[in-house]
């Protein structure tokens, strides 16, 4: 009978993160963002996130708000065997429960320790004992199992706040636990990744396009982040409405205002798309990197699969080695300094040559905050590409914080690259 | 007389931040951990953090509740151009105010636009507009103002969501303004960062420790992260006592009990631990990666005036690389396989000659998730550091998870060559 009511309203969750370390900011509370995205997509609205201490009473306050705002309320943290870690005292105490032994779990940490050849110590015996009228969610992947507590139409669940065993559980248990117990409706997303144009540029360039979004009931979002613009379409819609085909028309007519800013969607990545683009292709890349230190090549490689097409780097960042390495002539670099576009011209075009790659990216610059002048200032930075056609640099002013100079710069260059993949792939 | 009552309580604040991206989880909230930081440096102890949708009823409840919690609310996000942006109108109904036009923000805005030859939109103009009964906070990195309210002993911040902004507009002057509106008690924190043995083992090994600790009336807090786990000890100690001698009583105790698993203090990190050895001695390093694909020299170079001892890096994915740029001799791999001790250790041998070196770190594994077998399964990884006395290779067993295992790869090799300088340091 719950199900059907619960059919026509949205669920909702609320997560509740608790732990000093991330009040004080040691730790930055990824898991709620995870949790978001992960609900979301099977229909539950995560509509308030919240970090407490790991404190008896602020732990107690937030259970009473939750339990009288949300369905689902979603624990983390607090579970481990040190002193500081209350969560399982507490919520034992809020739902009026004793803890016991658990055998199956108490046989799980033995054998967890046994596999590993480390001693089992006590903390890590009493780590087995869980609340007698919670429901154990197991844990697989470290000692401190998760809990999951039934009040009328509420769920409480409690789970580690270590981001590979809070996930492992969601995906091994709860999830399929959360789908049976509530039914939903149906949420949509499709989000579209722009570069090179700013937030209000889109916004007024769109407003006639966002009254298209409203008449098809799509909410719009704009998600600027470093370099992008994403424009997120959602849709909330129940009934026989046929979402896809909505955002389908609404794609179709975007394209045609602000098209060529368009890179991407929902979670593409533009080392994603460089990889597929590569792969269609049958070519192969390498980088040639100077200010942005490894960047470049950190972000091609974390796609797996990328040993296909991509051949390797070199990070160049005393002048000798792109002589060494790259064959960069040095009277180039005693000529124009090693921050010009000649260099980065001839860094793309000499790893291309060395590692014999069909595509290069090179970068040099000045990623600060020091080792600026006035011809030269920090945030001045060359991002080349060299490929079958050619190769073309384009010049960067960029502002003084190091890390982001190195990432917008990394930015660039694979979004130059796409571009220059693209444009030859139109000639041919 | 608020200050003086003040004085002898916690000062506390509450952090809301507003976006419906933060919630389905687009977005992480960066910002709560730097303020939760930043304000702790400064005696303000933030005891909650909440994350609410772009919706006029949730910020007003969430307001509603903070100020009966917390002395200082400080909400970020929702003031952008666009029409998901309603936080400066939900506070503008909030303090029963009026929205007015601020004629220095708006020259502000007019000469931000101008200055970078953008034209200025209606949405833009809007921007300059703010309750009647706020302080502006000004932001000269965005368009979009902050707003500070005052009732009574409450204070409530509003400012963007940006971080870059944000950050710049707190250290400009909302730091400065906290200081002078609240009188405030010392709280500090040590944290001893150790890496090599588990959580438990450590709350095992220092349980006698811990009651040293409470003794001095210092909280423990145990901070678990991939790789490592920090010890924060913190004090909230208001009166006389000498804090910094009860901290280097503790700290001397923990380092005969656990000394060789503590490899730094607070917010240092192995890179910039390096670089100082490494500085220290007037010496360079050079990296040969392949299956950390980058990330080690992100790391390196990611600290200011790494060009001073890191002169470049290989990534060489492809196994004809390691030949060509390390000289790696081809019947090595072809013998033990790329991803052998063999294969690393002339890897770190390879670059240190190559790039003329004193010092090379070299990584080859398995990442992941792909390209296991049985003898080589995902995450076996060698690590290997050469150096003036010579090399040596690790051999790490890891999980199953690609960027994981680069991360802790990257780790584990940073911390190799941290123990061989400082085994050469005791040699000589």
């Amino acid at each position: 009978m719950m199900g059907e009511k619960m059919l026509h309203n949205q669920i909702t969750a609320q997560i509740i993160a608790i732990g000093d370390e991330l009040l004080i900011g040691q730790t930055i509370n990824t898991n709620a963002a995870w949790l978001g995205e992960q609900l979301n997509a099977i229909g539950i609205k995560v509509h308030r996130s919240l970090v407490i201490s790991d404190n008896r009473d602020e732990i107690i306050k937030a259970l009473n708000e939750a339990s009288a705002q949300s369905h689902i309320i979603i624990m983390t943290g607090g579970l481990g065997p040190t002193k500081d870690d209350i969560t399982k005292h507490t919520l034992c105490s809020y739902f009026n429960s004793e803890l016991v032994i658990n055998e199956d779990v108490l046989a799980r940490i033995t054998e967890f320790f046994e596999r590993r050849g480390l001693p089992m110590l006590e903390v890590n015996r009493l780590q087995a004992t869980v609340p007698k009228d919670c429901t154990v969610i197991h844990n697989f992947r470290g000692t401190a199992s998760g809990m999951w507590f039934e009040r009328g139409d509420r769920v409480f669940i409690s789970m580690p706040g270590v981001p590979y065993e809070m996930k492992g559980m969601m995906e091994d248990e709860v999830f399929g636990k959360l789908a049976a117990f509530y039914k939903r409706p149906v949420i949509r997303h499709r989000t579209i990744l722009t570069t090179g144009v700013g937030e209000s540029f889109l916004a007024n360039q769109l407003s006639d396009w966002e009254k298209m979004l409203e008449e098809r009931s799509i909410a719009l979002a704009y998600l600027p982040s470093p370099g992008m613009v994403k424009l997120r379409m959602s849709s909330y819609n129940e009934a026989g409405r046929d979402v896809e085909a909505d955002f389908n028309a609404c794609e179709t007519e975007l394209h045609r205002l602000v098209g060529e800013h368009v890179y991407g969607y929902d979670k593409d990545t533009l080392q994603e798309i460089i990889g597929s683009l590569l792969k269609q292709q049958s070519a192969t890349l390498s980088l040639a990197e100077s200010c942005t230190g490894g960047t470049l090549s950190r972000l091609i490689t974390s796609v797996p699969g990328s040993s296909e097409y991509y051949l390797g780097g070199t990070v160049t960042y005393a002048n000798e080695m792109k002589v060494r390495f790259l064959g960069v002539p040095r009277t180039l670099i005693e000529t124009h300094g090693a921050v010009s576009s000649e260099v980065a011209l001839a860094m793309a075009e000499g790893a291309r040559a060395h590692f014999g790659s069909d595509w290069a990216i090179s970068t040099t610059g000045i990623a600060g905050p020091g080792g600026g002048t006035d011809t030269k200032p920090v945030g001045l930075i060359y991002v080349a590409v060299a490929g079958p056609g050619g190769s073309l640099c384009i010049e960067l002013r960029l502002g003084k914080r190091r890390d982001n100079n190195m990432d917008m710069a990394a930015f660039a260059g694979l979004n130059l690259l796409r571009k220059e993949i693209l444009k030859q792939k139109a000639e041919f």
